[in-house]
């Protein structure tokens, strides 16, 4: 979930100023319902040493009412909690009804910090995670709305915050060894907490990664995300308890600055020439014929995964990762909507029957996504059903992976003027216009929607074990080569 | 699931007789309802070679129209099969809605079977389970209906019935070496199946053990089960349902047959003689004073857990057991209903945060599994909370065991006349009357409901990592040395 993220997000002040207080007053407001629905809340922080968890705690509190929460450090456990079990002391803390907890660090401590120090061992590491999805597991089934933050910045801006900090006399005590520690060893703790993000990301207890390099862009980011987290779970709250009389809650306002995304600083510009594009292309295809009869006699799965825009060129992506091939070792399967016996079955069915065997190589135009996509904007499935495809589709690859399978996923990128200019061609002209209907046009209408969706697969499913790559698709030469030589690459790890 | 399973329970053939069309009739008119509903089933079995899955499969069927059913033999993976993952197989069987999949074995098989004969190490095998969990879960979060059983035999009745299907040359090919080599490591399978039906039995998808010795048992007991579980489908898909008219579920027969269970089979008539009693009282306190200690040095922590009916003898019970302790290393905690600070927590907080500090012990005059019991009798939570109460409990108990603390739980059984003369001799003695209260006559009332509660208790909460003990008590000197002999055995075990 770290992979993604865009640390260069920023807010400018006055759009912060703007904002801030309209935030304040419904922040306020929505704490006064959670208390008097009897909601109980737990707003957590985890993140690197001088992200700014203290700050944006500090933020979030002004405006609630102080007789309402509770802030919780949870450092390393005292000498008196190391006797008991390590959930043992958040269990304590856990909210009554109607108040908040916020904790800055917490329980997901021992799968992080405890594991870089090696106080935690990899068998008891398995074990942690699955205790930490059963607790937030439980609390949620009991009512308890909860907000997991991570404040994520990158080991050069941390190091320099630290030298900051140091060069005060005033603030120098703040720096100690262990946090010196974790910038020496930034890439442990990194993988430490993908693992983590990964893991205890679920439906009921999503992670919610803070691009922290900005204060103001981190406060406002928080401060949407909880008063949307508040709402939902007021909405569902609010259907148990019918005497309570519970006003609509207010939506979170969009805020445009919050937008910005990680898709947006894919370099499209990128391009080959012709020249170069026929001698890579060529490279490449003779490279991954070889590569088929390692497979083959490895017994060695592989499957691909393409999704994209319309007009992106998966087509003729896949036509050139396959011409070269030994038909007999692979398979394209083109992914459209699901037939009546698909549609009886559970939406994952028709992939798990189509998987490839060992040693073949399987090509999905379009895939299980759909769900998280087209399924989830246009209303094909209900909002609890998407909201818990992510872990479904999460373990479904896990558990291709740990089977031996490679897999590979594709998001074809193009911006949506490409996507125009291709719209109009294939209208244009007479053999392309069987590729462009209504529905392309349609879904162009929904861009918006449909951005969100992406980017949101593209945070929650890109896992350490299944990564997703962007392609940058405008240049279509560029995106072949791209596929093609990541693909090699891949298997060649691998064998 | 499988320590407290009375294998001697049986039907006589009239009750069969008299029960089992009835049963035929229920079953397949819930089929035409499940058709009209579009509720997709899976019923699956697994158990002991030779326990009786295929014949009580065909029973099962019979009376099933055949056009909305396929049965499925998982005997090891094909060739073909070992090229996929594991759940691959099993994922293309999974029934369309409407339909019922019966697996005669399934993929449990490869935590038990595969694990045993060593085809999955250790490492593999806690993935193995998490993967069945997800599987299970995403299932029956489509609306899936899942029906799990476990037939269970003993070693020497299996080991007779394969000298019996030897005997007869039309038979003895039946019984193939990997059986012979399955009674030969009986108890190797026993502790994976248990491991098994532990960590794989949750609220979505529940065990059911059937004691296979007597056909017709393990038949009218299967046919119950069934039914009640296509009922309590068929009313969730009825409320999401509204345009389909559902008819009220017709509720499983009450089979008196089938209410006979481990508690009536415990030994109530043991006893000690007051000169057995004083000897033996002496000598275990005199032990568990000096294992105090080294509890303390090895910083160990004990959980001592007493649930039993009103009257079995808990106070006087627990007051032997601490009679000789140093004070400093121990505490009794009495529970009581829930305080209004507690009831705006989680039922498991307040247990959480009386826990013993590594080192002493700490004694629960009754316990958390008063969610299963009182809170479930009373009404005083839903069906739904009480349900997946099991597996949270089992979840808290495993990650103290994990922590190092030593567990016990005990249930102090006497009989319902037992309970009566002890009721009654509180009422007429005057220093006794404070004992005795209107609410014991009510729970009186309730035997029945109380009973059906403790039995479910027992079965789904006796884990391989935290076993209960019953405990014989109508005689109150046996218990009182039955529970002190206990504890010592267990820390002396451990330390």
């Amino acid at each position: 979930m770290l992979q993604n993220v865009d640390l260069s997000r920023e807010v400018v002040k006055a759009e912060y100023k703007r904002l801030k207080g309209d935030l304040d007053l419904k922040l306020a407001d929505l704490q006064r319902q959670v208390k008097t629905l009897g909601i109980p809340v737990i707003i957590l922080f985890e993140g690197w040493s001088a992200s700014g968890k203290g700050t944006l705690i500090n933020q979030l509190i002004l405006p609630l009412d102080p007789r309402g929460f509770s802030v919780y450090s949870a450092s390393g456990p005292t000498e008196e909690e190391k006797f008991y079990p390590f959930l043992w002391r958040f269990w304590k803390r856990t909210p009554t009804r109607g108040r908040l907890a916020i904790f800055d660090r917490s329980w997901n401590r021992r799968v992080v910090t405890d594991r870089v120090e090696g106080q935690v061992k990899r068998k008891q590491l398995h074990q942690a995670l699955e205790d930490i999805r059963s607790f937030e597991r439980q609390l949620t089934d009991d009512g308890v709305v909860m907000v997991k933050f991570f404040l994520h910045i990158s080991k050069k801006e941390q190091k320099q915050r630290f030298a900051a900090l140091r060069e005060n006399t005033a603030t120098a005590w703040r720096v100690t060894e262990a946090d010196l520690w974790q910038n020496k060893h930034y890439d442990e703790y990194l993988a430490a907490a993908e693992d983590m993000l990964t893991e205890t990301d679920t439906e009921y207890a999503p992670w919610t990664v803070i691009e922290a390099h900005d204060r103001r862009f981190a406060t406002l980011k928080t401060f949407t995300t909880v008063i949307d987290a508040l709402n939902r779970g007021i909405a569902v709250a609010g259907r148990n308890v019918e005497e309570a009389a519970v006003p609509p809650g207010q939506p979170a306002p969009t805020i445009s600055a919050l937008k910005t995304t990680a898709l947006d600083h894919v370099d499209l510009s990128r391009s080959l020439t012709a020249e170069e594009y026929a001698g890579r292309l060529k490279e490449a295809q003779t490279r991954l014929r070889e590569l088929e009869h390692h497979i083959y006699r490895r017994r060695m799965p592989v499957v691909i995964a393409y999704e994209g825009w319309d007009a992106a060129g998966k087509g003729g992506n896949i036509r050139r990762l396959t011409q070269n091939l030994d038909p007999r070792g692979y398979e394209v399967i083109p992914i459209t909507a699901p037939n009546d016996i698909e549609k009886a079955h559970h939406y994952l069915w028709r992939f798990w029957a189509q998987l490839p065997k060992a040693g073949h190589i399987a090509i999905f135009d379009r895939t299980w996504y759909g769900r998280v996509l087209v399924e989830r904007v246009e209303g094909f499935c209900s909002e609890a059903q998407w909201r818990r495809a992510y872990r479904e589709i999460n373990a479904m690859e896990q558990q291709l992976v740990h089977f031996g399978t490679v897999l590979l996923k594709f998001w074809l990128h193009i911006d949506p003027d490409e996507q125009l200019r291709r719209f109009q061609e294939r209208q244009e002209e007479v053999h392309k216009q069987w590729k462009i209907t209504e529905e392309d046009w349609r879904n162009r209408a929904k861009l918006d929607q449909y951005r969100e969706a992406v980017e949101e697969m593209l945070y929650r499913t890109s896992t350490p074990y299944a990564p997703w790559t962007i392609v940058e698709s405008n240049c279509k030469w560029y995106a072949r080569v791209k596929v093609l030589e990541t693909v090699c690459e891949a298997i060649r790890e691998r064998l």
